[in-house]
């Protein structure tokens, strides 16, 4: 998807670097520069956080001209370019190595700042520790140690779209794409004043990727890889609320992508944090919740998706087809062991061209009592499983009602 | 702070309805309207999640027309007006009561929507059913079910800004504030093109607040609350990242909770979600984590801050000011048991003029072994504690360095 670079008009001072999206180096393709105001930038939209960076700049406790001093910042592990980086459209795959790549405009000046970041990291899951107390996880000292930690390699991503890749991702023209982004939220109005500008960091949250095993190993297709593209529900993945599958089923996925890594292969888990409430946010997510227990006909699995296509309009916001660009930025072509079930992501898999050999189930016993009205209605839409409900079950399926 | 009404500019169609913030009624106070393109509309902002909404409207999955039937959404405990909402500035207070404050408007076809969420839930902490199978903690089928469930009433607050009030709170200058916050992001213009519009829908994420016990006790100051301002940290919050206190400080909190609770007490557990890596993004986290873990002398306490402000130039972005008002919209005069230690959150809530009894630090035992370093490091910044480490116990704590 390598483009021919266009000359972004240029304001003042520093000159804007043209983006040749698509290029096998960082140095063909360019720096990304968001930031509003400076004369360099070269891509929409700004900074991420940019409202609480603001009301730290108006208090006097930040600097505006501040550059990040990037020493000893430098990824734990260098993730290479792979053959699937020219297909990547939603994030900076140059976006960790700023500093290697553009030593020369940052000791001029130039105002460039890493997308992504690698570090490593110990995680304490308490299932995983029940496991390992049960048995039926054994410690090795490596990938899961002796305290019961899981070591892992760690990436956060920010989005950064290029607007002529997402729009082919979702079938629709870029000038569409444009104008309804700028029409439904008033704001970047760039999108349609500046179509030399083709790259747009968008003020969405971005996603975080665990590694379990070997990094060196990552992408090789004759390595067992098991993943999960798991996106964000802070309130079952953090406090545990048993409306839904979302912790189990990330636990789950953590405990395959455990034994995986012990047995020489790969774990991956994908977290994307822009998708709560299924995009659609909190507040609805929380109204759905009501309008579903208050359904006079019970919360049943057959009415699960009616209530949120009622309140929002919609039953899913979330954008599907670009939540494999993490995993074409770490090369990988094969998934031997996917820990999903979605239609969805399957389907945003096999179009992105990545393999999938074998996809799981989560197993009943991670199942809550009050979350089997969400996976039926999932199962009976699309969602992979062996067992199909019939419409009495999608009736009979009945979640709690409200108290008292 | 009940300001004098100003009128907004009318573009065309449905009249913009003046806000009147502080009053005492929603229907004084008027509806928030901050949908763009909508001739009504008398905020500045837009929609949370405006991006995946402005794409599924770009798919064609979503009429961007479609108004919310919000039959059933009403708040299964409705929180009533307190004396404090009038010095509310950073969320709606009359969120969670659209349908019956507007009714009429909502026919006339006015686009209002809840900012405020409430239902109930049930949790299910791994570490709480710990303490069930320890013993220290006994279910007593209400605050805690026998199946080890903490059974809450749960609210999302979206943010909503009246801006002079949210200046006032930073004490800076109205002016000032607008223009900053559009000189830094480049978006908003509106913010200094109409001054006459009071309130801005700024698009960062809200706040899920937690309660346990007895929702009609809230705010009595009798009664004793034990409370937690809990700033969003992912990836210790979900997955047990061991840097950090952060998930071990909300479970502390989560048990504190619930002991208040079944002795006829109430807890609340308010969860910010706009304060990622202190409010200054998850890549910047990381970035700063590998520098403390390079830092050739060791990742130190005592150089636990000039990592971040080497970095971003700020050592924390959070905004504490406004972290007070889900307490004020509850009601809360006094925090019998605090579970905090930062003097940020504190002064926030002397400010607030919200009474704190007594505060707890984190029990040693709760705290990651690599987590002392930023303990250690924010005791010695102000941090409330009975043992403030010396010089020697800064340079002293050190965290684990990266391997290999």
């Amino acid at each position: 998807m390598s483009t021919p670079p266009r000359k972004p008009r240029q304001i003042s001072g520093p000159k804007p670097i043209p983006l040749q999206w698509g290029a096998a180096s960082a140095k063909a393709r360019g720096p990304v520069i968001p930031f509003f105001n400076d004369p360099a930038r070269n891509a929409i939209g700004g900074f991420v956080n940019g409202i609480q960076r603001a009301v730290a700049v108006a208090e006097g406790g930040l600097n505006p001209a501040y550059r990040a001093n990037l020493h000893n910042t430098h990824p734990t592990f260098m993730f290479e370019r792979s053959d699937r980086w020219k297909d990547i459209v939603s994030l900076d795959p140059f976006g960790h190595t700023v500093t290697e790549d553009f030593a020369d405009l940052l000791k001029k000046g130039y105002r460039i700042q890493p997308t992504i970041g690698v570090t490593q990291a110990q995680l304490t899951i308490p299932e995983v520790q029940q496991a390992m107390a049960d048995g039926t996880l054994k410690p090795d000292g490596k990938v899961l140690t002796w305290a019961g930690k899981i070591v892992v390699t760690k990436a956060y991503i920010d989005q950064v779209w290029h607007l002529p890749g997402v729009a082919k991702r979702l079938g629709v023209e870029e000038k569409h794409l444009r104008e309804t982004l700028y029409k439904e939220t008033g704001q970047y109005k760039d999108l349609i004043d500046r179509p030399d500008l083709d790259v747009f960091v968008p003020p969405i949250a971005g996603t975080s990727v665990y590694i379990l095993g070997d990094p060196t190993k990552v992408g090789d297709p004759d390595v067992h890889h098991t993943v999960r593209i798991h996106d964000a529900c802070h309130a079952s993945d953090s406090w545990g609320s048993d409306i839904c599958t979302c912790r189990p089923y990330f636990v789950y996925a953590a405990l395959r992508c455990i034994e995986s890594a012990q047995n020489g292969g790969i774990g991956i888990l994908i977290y994307n944090h822009s998708t709560e409430g299924r995009a659609m946010g909190d507040v609805l997510k929380l109204l759905i919740y009501n309008a579903r227990k208050r359904d006079p006909e019970g919360d049943t699995a057959e009415r699960y998706f009616t209530h949120a296509e009622n309140v929002a309009g919609i039953k899913d916001m979330r954008i599907y087809s670009l939540s494999t660009d993490p995993l074409l930025w770490l090369g990988v072509t094969r998934i031997h062991h996917l820990c999903s079930m979605s239609n969805y992501k399957f389907n945003a898999l096999q179009q992105a061209g990545i393999e999938v050999i074998d996809r799981f189930e989560i197993p009943e016993e991670f199942i809550p009592a009050d979350a089997q009205v969400e996976i039926t209605a999932k199962k009976s839409d699309g969602y992979h499983t062996k067992a199909v409900p019939s419409d009495w079950e999608l009736s009979a399926t009945v979640g709690r009602s409200l108290t008292p």
